[in-house]
């Protein structure tokens, strides 16, 4: 059978994927585990295939690993390793890369190896850290997709001002991850390299649009991750795969090189951030690193403030917000929450409820900003290569009218944007409310295909505010989590409530996924923020593991 | 003979600055000018209307008014009631106002001195400093037209953020100014409450569209006015004028609250900033009153970058601009460049020549994104009322395509202005060019109807850069500055090019006219543009009176 002409052009994704896998690092299919295993996530450790010093090295944090090479403890060269042998078990297990840069990560690390014998200093903070980065950041001379087979022979010429800078600050690269079609989706499934699977439970997805990045650093394939959100594309992923994510306000980590169909669009501003395996630390690493080199002396488009050092101190007010008014978390997300108000409470944290502003309303506008043009220059996208669009980006693509917004009408609505975002602003400074703790998504980890709700995270997009995922500690329990007599009764408040609630027909579907809590703060506070985020972190897991609450 | 429907609404326009002009203080038809007298900038002194303590008062700069007033040498009330009178004059030469604010602005003064009597402190930065203001910043509970029949009856229900800034400062409001219809001609003309005529010469315009506020300062009524600018529409009438104006970065200052038409649009920002009658000095005095108040604190599309306290040295390099590649400005404008640059190089300044960067692109991109919806709601506005268009409204909106832009072609051009402006960027830091010292506009000023080209100041809206406006000290002479033997030789080098040179018939045309300098500094450093643009001016006024270059 000859392959459609889009076919062909899909295949030549999968070859440079392919391709650039280090076969010799390749696990025989005899030693994986069944497909039907859902959990595989200490596969690393169970299946022997890496050493007791690997497993050390691909589980300690980027801050950790820079530290044990300035003291001349690790080479460079073997923590690359480590984590590309990691990668490529992950890669054969979740299907998250797409496209291995072994050989020029190697060389790289072998370089800061000779630099560090020559001089004994690293040579930046993020000296030796393997970093996985999410396709559509551009490398020089390389293909970038973005998830459209249309873009299958689109090559880059220059490497993205963002992996300069931490190139810069010595960071290797050492793979590339997988996306969405249409980066549009809070999945991770595209015609081009497949779909990606959450190491928790692969029937649930990795979450999206940074799923491959959500899969890399939940399997600790990289110490360090890189996404870009515009309605939680960060920090979904971080919160469905159990690690950590940092949506900065916009316009403050450079976003030049980063390949989007509708480059120029301003009406929601997307942003880039890191996502990580370890700590809230490593993200404020990334953000120190890159911010401390002044990216906007170049892209003049970014607001020059620096980077901040910030301590949080146990004087501030966390409202947690429990529910969004709009559609209700499954139970699992509740206890967490729930955990995390005791721990809080009874490390002398003032906690307060949050009462939603208008949330539907910030739905409304956000999504109708997505696509003002009726996702016509995406829908092109599709046509260019005549391939099918995925369930979930017909999903995104219904947020838009079929009509293309006037200009006038999308003024109209970038002005209630704007009025939004202050208000909300208004409201915090008005309750007193420093941080706002809140679940990241209506569920733990979404089934496959059924990611549909943004509005936990699309919120903090919509406010433009600074939110940070890390995970709770908890996991989903079919013990714990099983509806209550109560929970049975419960009457949604609207289709969607209903929809979402009705996925969680039993804690089975969601058994293993880790539950993720997100802290946003006041919108610039992204210093402020990430201080918060891990001082709650650390009081919550004070003692986490005999928590049952 | 009946009224057409929008003449009648026009003249509600006219009624409430009618209505507002405080009598007492109104001119006698006998004792004014022939309107056939161009030059009416000596008018209070020779006229003998104001006191001689009055035309002290109205002379004095922001700084030296606020500095008077802490040493209890001078009352706030004084202060307001001579920039009134002297309103009241500028008014019947100039008609420059939309509505006087007299009442109000006596019972703030009173306020403000029984404070000082009181606590014998001033109330802030700007304690008594009557501030004119351009009419389409808004004032709670009065009627904002923005140059537009069709608004005639608008009223805002709040100040604008900046006037309660302002006013928190201690400043004093008492007197709106007009504006173009569409409020984009640099010319100032509308079918309300009619032209605007630049004080120096009554042939010529004050420029726009902050065109009242041009003749304000201009004719000394405030020390301080307030403009906007998304082409130039501060600096153009600053020029014109013989004052000062500054174009903050945008982002800046505060937005709120200022009513636009197109409210939403940023395909182009817009700004606002001061004008000044007397000194750069005062222009800081503003930004900092403003930006110490934090406003990014409630609006929070703003820049949270705090307002420095910056003073230049002579070790900067000043780049001149004698011709932006594209419109040869005038004979004057030329001879006050040379007078500049003589002047720098004996002050030790180092001083280049700057080789304009594709300056007919940038104009390109920035024109094209004025009107993305082919000035569809601008012309949606005329037809509301049924006002005719006036000609420099249909000069602007021809800017624009007769058919909208597509969202995605929008996007590219969003695309292309950003890496414009980083070029530029990286062009000034590549030559070591600290500040661009060049031409506001081909001409000193326009004859009346006559402003057509924008691009020595729209420049760098499209770049975003900082740019002062401050008078050479030169005004046009006919003697100084009739064509050479060589410039009738000019052959220009396209039809935009020979339509400003042909105006240049005589310089009897411009006679009188104030010959300003613009001053530009790198994107976002408003601080450091301010200070060189002072340092400048007094390297140049050192001895201007005595040149004849």
């Amino acid at each position: 059978m000859s392959l459609n002409s889009w076919e062909r052009k899909a295949q030549k994704g999968r070859d440079i994927l392919e391709q650039s896998i280090p076969k010799q690092w390749m696990v025989p299919q005899s030693q994986l585990p069944l497909v039907t295993q859902k959990n595989v996530i200490d596969f690393p450790r169970q299946s022997g295939l890496l050493s007791e010093r690997e497993l050390m090295i691909t589980g300690l944090s980027a801050t950790e690993l820079v530290g044990e090479m300035g003291k001349g403890i690790l080479t460079a060269e073997e923590v690359v390793i480590a984590f590309i042998k990691r990668s490529v078990i992950g890669q054969q297990l979740l299907n998250f890369a797409t496209e291995f840069l072994a050989d020029e990560a190697i060389a790289r690390a072998r370089e800061l190896d000779q630099h560090y014998k020559r001089t004994g200093k690293l040579v930046g903070p993020l000296h030796g850290v393997p970093i996985s980065v999410k396709e559509h950041i551009g490398f020089k001379n390389k293909t970038c997709n973005t998830g459209y087979v249309a873009w299958i022979d689109n090559v880059t010429t220059e490497d993205a001002h963002l992996l300069r800078l931490l190139a810069n600050a010595g960071a290797v690269f050492h793979v590339r991850t997988n996306q969405p079609q249409s980066l549009m989706h809070l999945c991770c499934s595209n015609n081009i390299t497949g779909t990606t699977l959450n190491p928790h439970n692969r029937t649930l997805t990795p979450g999206g649009s940074s799923g491959g990045e959500g899969a890399s650093v939940g399997f600790k394939c990289a110490p360090l991750g890189i996404g870009t959100d515009i309605g939680g594309s960060i920090r979904c992923p971080a919160a469905f795969c159990g690690g950590y994510g940092f949506r900065p306000t916009a316009m403050r980590n450079p976003m030049a090189g980063i390949e989007v169909a509708c480059i120029g669009q301003e009406t929601i501003h997307g942003v880039v951030g890191p996502m990580g395996s370890s700590s809230i630390e490593d993200l404020e690493l990334f953000q120190k690193a890159v911010l401390d080199q002044e990216p906007w002396e170049d892209e003049t488009s970014l607001m020059p403030v620096p980077w901040k050092s910030v301590t949080a101190t146990r004087d501030m007010t966390v409202a947690i917000m429990w529910d969004d008014g709009c559609v209700r978390p499954h139970p699992p997300i509740t206890r967490a929450l729930r955990m995390a108000k005791e721990k809080l409470l009874a490390a002398g944290i003032k906690v307060v409820d949050w009462e939603p502003y208008k949330h539907q309303r910030g739905w409304e506008i956000i999504s109708s900003l997505y696509y003002p043009d009726g996702a016509a220059l995406q829908r092109q996208m599709l046509r260019e290569s005549g391939e099918p669009a995925r369930p979930l980006t017909e999903w995104a693509f219904s947020y838009s009218r079929p009509i293309p917004l006037t200009h006038s009408e999308a003024w109209v609505l970038q002005h209630e944007r704007d009025l939004y975002r202050d208000e909300y602003q208004a409201l915090l400074k008005r309750r007193g409310v420093d941080f706002i703790l809140s679940p990241a998504n209506p569920a733990a980890a979404a089934v496959m295909g059924e990611s549909h709700y943004w509005n936990y995270t699309a919120i903090w997009n919509m406010t433009d505010m600074p939110a940070a995922i890390f995970p709770s500690g908890l996991t989903v329990d079919p013990d714990l989590d099983a509806l209550t007599a109560q929970d049975k009764k419960y009457i949604p408040r609207n289709e969607v409530d209903e929809r979402e609630w009705n996925k969680y027909q039993s804690p089975q579907r969601y058994e293993s996924a880790p539950i993720a809590l997100q802290i946003a703060g006041r919108h610039f506070k992204d210093e402020e923020t990430l201080a918060a985020a891990k001082l709650v972190e650390e009081i919550i897991k004070g003692d986490t593991k005999s928590s049952k609450l």
